[in-house]
């Protein structure tokens, strides 16, 4: 398992290349919430997401053959944008493999950034075709979760939340496949283990709950939520772990409550939220968060990347 | 006229209380304007705009007989949201005038805050009625721009993004009845005079390039445009000397073009601006910003107060 070390290694590494985003309070959600609340606004972050830190320490740590080699990945848009990000900041070509169902914002940005991007299929598929073309160009998987340098980059989060916010005592966490919530969890519980991390999910993609229950990294049949960001297929061996250990509470959410979150934040904060990154302040708003995860709490917009036709359906009222 | 001493000393005064916003560089807005671009974030701001700023300078200078007999304003919604905020943070009694067509978001968000809201008649009509019930009533008019003590506390706006880009050589700004520019302009031109100011209004309500041409502060007829807060029936007389001392250049953008940055805003920025709020912006985006006014440029979002449904409707392509 990594340690506080390594993502303060990344931080190293990565903090010259990402945007040290922002972190600010907001009256109103602590006034509806009952406690302060603050924003850890990764939507801000290069690509619309926290995405690029993992991408980016992952693929800095590559030696000159694999980076000559170049990269793939599967991802349904974010971790596609970081990949094609890194790889561009790098000088690495990069190969993205979307589920055919992606949002065609997140492949169009993929594209920008100078990636190969193919989509194929429905996200078993998609894994399948993933791995036919890794192995017949012989490129470099970067796994959107399940991966050490990927774990220790988006760590770095749980570091500036610290150095923002050090009287804080809860972080609220989306969890798609794990690799957010076990980064932050990691570096906020080996540097003050009496702060809590609550891990959310939807309902409709709630795999760590699953996992968590049956001992074991599960795997979803499917997954149905407007979250594609939290839609990951199965939970990261090395997340479950992290998770297992150092998250004090799974927590799950709605559709409805997520889409609510949106447009508070939206309204309310005047920041634009993506269904996956609204998850967090949903279960603050709708009361998810237990009651010994209190004082004052910090939660991860994860990102901000939603086509404007789909936030003016999401928005109405 | 007021000076720079009188805008650090706003800053002084309200500085514990408001929000020191961010101001943070944008890759993509930088690609599209080809040149370094920063957001001043003022949609951040208490209550959603720049607005309590000024409002609460104005109004932590009265003095004990004049906070007793409460204050009044008019607004199409900003300022009262301002006032009405301050109002309550002071414990002043406040009552803002709002025309009958006032965004239905903006009075209840003033009422949010204690203030007693009167909606009536068209702006010119909601003028004599506030000045009815200020002499009714005895109280104290806080003017949305054409004060001293107004205008010093929007120029805070300025102080802070010289603190955070040293580096800046252009600074935007939307234009209404004057107070944001006038402040930031005195501000930036005092501390460097070779910084140029910009100043952006929309064709529909273009008083202040009026005021420029007939060499006095002009009245309009009627406004129409769809940034109500940047929708001033004239031009203040301060406001009016210091855009005349301090500006460089004034430009005019279309409806459309105000629409369109609010979409690259929200898209790109993952940043709610309300329209008069995405003026600068929309000036920088449609290459309005006049050619000897280059390098690192910073513009300023001074508002995010839309409702959701008008929103919906701005931003379907």
């Amino acid at each position: 398992m990594i340690t506080l070390a390594d993502v303060k290694e990344a931080r190293e590494r990565i903090g010259p290349l990402v945007h040290r985003t922002p972190l600010f309070g907001s009256a109103t959600l602590s006034k509806m919430a009952g406690r302060p609340v603050y924003l850890k606004c990764e939507n801000l972050q290069k690509t619309g997401s926290f995405k690029p830190r993992g991408a980016l320490n992952n693929m800095m740590r590559l030696g000159p053959d694999e980076r000559r080699r170049g990269v793939i990945t599967i991802s349904a848009g974010n971790h596609a944008q970081g990949v094609a990000w890194a790889a561009s900041l790098l000088g690495i070509r990069a190969v993205v493999v979307m589920p055919a169902a992606a949002s065609v914002t997140k492949a169009q940005a993929a594209r920008g950034y100078g990636a190969e991007v193919i989509l194929h299929g429905e996200i078993s598929e998609t894994f399948r075709r993933m791995e036919e073309i890794r192995e017949e160009r012989g490129l470099v998987f970067i796994h959107p979760f399940d991966d050490d340098a990927t774990i220790a980059g988006q760590g770095t989060v749980g570091l500036e939340i610290f150095d923002d916010l050090p009287g804080v005592d809860t972080v609220v966490v989306g969890i798609g496949g794990g690799g957010l919530i076990s980064g932050v969890a990691l570096a906020i519980k080996e540097s003050r283990p009496s702060v809590k991390v609550i891990g959310v999910e939807p309902t409709g993609a709630a795999v760590m709950h699953l996992s968590r229950r049956q001992g074991s990294p599960a795997r979803l049949e499917r997954a149905d939520t407007i979250a594609d960001g939290l839609a990951a297929p199965f939970a990261g061996a090395r997340n479950f772990e992290i998770v297992e250990k150092y998250v004090d509470d799974l927590v799950l959410v709605e559709d409805s409550e997520i889409r609510s979150a949106m447009r508070t934040l939206l309204e309310r904060c005047k920041v634009l939220a993506e269904p996956a990154g609204a998850a967090a302040a949903a279960a603050l708003l709708s009361g998810k968060i237990p009651p010994g995860s209190g004082g004052t709490t910090a939660i991860v917009v994860s990102g901000g990347n939603v086509a404007l036709d789909t936030l003016a359906a999401l928005i109405r009222a």
